[in-house]
Order: C-alpha cells, then sequence, then structure tokens
C-alpha cells in the first residue's frame, strides 16, 4: 500500500516512519507542517508534503493523492490549549477524513486513546476535553463510511518495543512502548480482521500480527 | 407538545420560557443547573428540573421524562474557555440527543449558529473553536435518527423581536433579536416542514409561521 501519514513528527508518527521506511510491502508519503521538516524527512529518503490540518479539505485532499491507505497519528500535543484540540484532533482529524474520501482512499487508521468511546472512563480525566475530541472524531470515522481502523493505545512509553501486545474492544488501563504502537497501526493496514474496529491496546503477551487476528 | 427546554436561564432560552409559559399548544419543563433557578423559576410558575450537561446521560434522561421534544439553547458563553465549548456545546448536547433517544423523546430542536455546517464560513472566525463544536454538535444531530430542527441564527440582538425573519438554508450574514430567533424555535415544534431541517435564520420580512412554511 502507499500510506499517506499524518503526524510524521509526532512521537508515535516517528516510529510509523522508520517501520514503514523498512517496509517491503508498504510505501510512505509523509505529510508535515514545515518546509524545514519537509527537507530533513528526504534528506532520509522520505517522500515528504506540506500540508496542514488546519487548512481546507481540498489542500489536504491534494497531499494524499495516489495513495492507497490515511494513518492519522497527529495530536495537538500536551502543550497547546484546548481551542488547537478542538482544532486539529476534532476538525483536523475529520477533514482528513473527508479529504481521503474526495481522494477516493478508503481504508484509513486512526490512532486514538484508550477507552475514548467509553464516555465514562473520562468523566474525571484531567484531559477530558482531549478525550471529548478524540471520542467526536472516532464517531465520526465509524460513520462516515471509510474502512476504518481504530487503536486505542494505552499510556505511551518512549522504552524499546517488545513486540508483543493486548488488543481488544475494551481493556483494563495499561502502558505500552509507542514503538509497538507504531508497529500495530502498521501491521493493521493490511490485517482484515481489523478492517472496521475498534480496540484499546496495551502491552501483552501475543506477537502483534497474532493479536490483530484475535480482537 | 410537553417541551423540555436545556439553557432556560439563558438568553434565548428566557424568551423561550416566557413564550412557551404564555402557550396554549405546549408545556414546559425548564432545565437549570441550579436549586436557586429552579426555585426561582417555580416563583414564576414554570415547571423547572436540575441537571447539568456535564453530568451523566441517564441523569439527563431522567430529568426529560414524559416530555414529547427538547431543545437545546444552552452554551458554555463568551466568558468560558474553549474547555467548556467542548464538554458543553459539543459532548453535552451529544449527550442530551443521547438522552432524548433514553426517554423515548423524538422530536428535537438545536439553537444552533449561523452557517455552522459551512467550514469555510468560518475558518477565520475569532469564535472558530466555538463553531467546531456547533458544526459537530449539527452533525451528530443530523445522524442521531432523531426528528431534529436545526436553527442557525446570525448575530443575536437584544432589541424587541419583530416576528418576521428570513429563514433558508443558506444565507447572508444578518441579525436577529433573540426573542425572534425564541418565537422561531417555538414555532418550529409542530411544523412539519421544519423537520429534518437545518436552516440560517435573520431578520426579514415574512411572519416567522410563513417562513418556516417556504424553508
Amino acid at each position: 500500500m502507499n500510506v499517506f501519514l499524518i503526524g510524521a513528527n509526532g512521537q508515535v508518527g516517528k516510529h510509523i516512519v522508520r517501520i514503514l521506511k523498512e517496509s517491503k510491502e508498504h510505501t510512505l508519503k509523509a505529510m508535515v507542517r514545515s518546509e524545514e521538516q519537509a527537507a530533513s524527512l528526504k534528506e532520509d529518503g522520505v517522500t515528504a508534503v506540506v500540508a496542514n490540518l488546519e487548512g481546507s479539505v481540498d489542500e489536504l485532499a491534494t497531499a494524499m493523492e495516489g495513495s492507497d491507505a490515511v494513518v492519522f497519528s497527529a495530536g495537538s500535543g500536551g502543550k497547546t490549549g484546548p481551542d488547537k484540540t478542538l482544532l486539529v484532533d476534532l476538525d483536523g482529524a475529520v477533514k482528513s477524513m473527508e479529504a481521503a474520501q474526495k481522494a477516493g482512499i478508503e481504508r484509513y487508521v486512526m490512532v486514538s486513546a484508550h477507552q475514548a468511546h467509553n464516555r465514562d472512563s473520562w468523566k474525571d480525566s484531567p484531559i477530558k476535553p482531549y478525550m471529548v475530541a478524540k471520542h467526536y472524531a472516532d464517531k465520526i470515522l465509524v460513520e462516515s463510511g471509510l474502512n476504518y481502523t481504530i487503536v486505542r493505545p494505552g499510556g505511551l512509553e518512549n522504552d524499546p518495543g517488545t513486540g508483543k501486545v493486548k488488543a481488544s474492544e475494551n481493556l483494563e488501563r495499561g502502558n505500552i512502548p509507542r514503538e509497538d504502537v507504531a508497529r500495530t497501526v502498521v501491521t493493521s493496514l493490511a490485517e482484515e480482521n481489523a478492517y472496521r474496529r475498534s480496540f484499546d491496546l496495551i502491552a501483552g503477551e501475543l506477537e502483534i500480527a497474532d493479536a490483530l487476528k484475535q480482537i
């Protein structure tokens, strides 16, 4: 697949870039916000395109042309306020879904957050506005008609990945290395059992490919 | 109809309360956030119930029991930050839709904002996060299966109403007295031509009842 990655400069996104670069099944086009980021990726041999989630759907659709799948791994980040949460994590995400449809792309993999579908789980969360944004972006993705996979990882760690995870519709709270989230996203791209499915993801005992077959 | 009003203490909401009190076709249950607000409404002869849009869907559904229609006229207000915009204008609104469905209520009238459906119209707006929240609340209402009407008024004024409006799917920017927004909301409740319709609303030349028949 030709994969269009939104959020290539993020902490999970950088792992996805590296894994896709090494992949024999997939090619990568990485979307970044600045020419500097694009130049740096190009030096590493990565195809990069400059576009902005705060721009128009048309701009995003043009950037996506020729891709077979969109991976959304962008996030407004912990340092920005809830206004950016609304503009990036919600509106930006939904614009990228509309752009995918406009560009004729059917496959869409979203990096979401543990239990984002379950309002009760985050009613007292300190990042509740972020969870609200992820909740509705996911909800709109499910209803979009796209062939989606929604990956909802637990607490993100920088430890090296183990390649072993637990994936299921509802899981207890747990942590997971960012590298394993990235591997799960890439493995899910062509895994039919992950089509039109949403699942929580934490560190576990199963190889990623096996875990995805048993969601 | 037994009308359940969310946002009874707001600036448009207070007009809706007064109009429904005088109505012969409808009865009113007003939802407010505090016992003090409820006591004050009860002194005026209005049935009031205390509930919170930041509470649970079940709490809202219980408060709505016995009603035939929900009117959503709440807003986080200009003084609060975008976190409240996410929690009230988006998540609170959608919770009230889910609560209506849980309580077996089919009719739902939303007070939205001029051109909220049209992302291009607010891309440079100073209240863009608010518009994002309204956009997605409206979008989810349209897809909810409820029998909705979405009223999208232009710039809200405190002048007395004239009873004359312009209502159409897409209108130029314009202003409208809050009292006329409230009258339009109440008139739309039983107007079948407004069922499953969304429209912009500004001051105009037609009687409200006639304008609603010609959307």
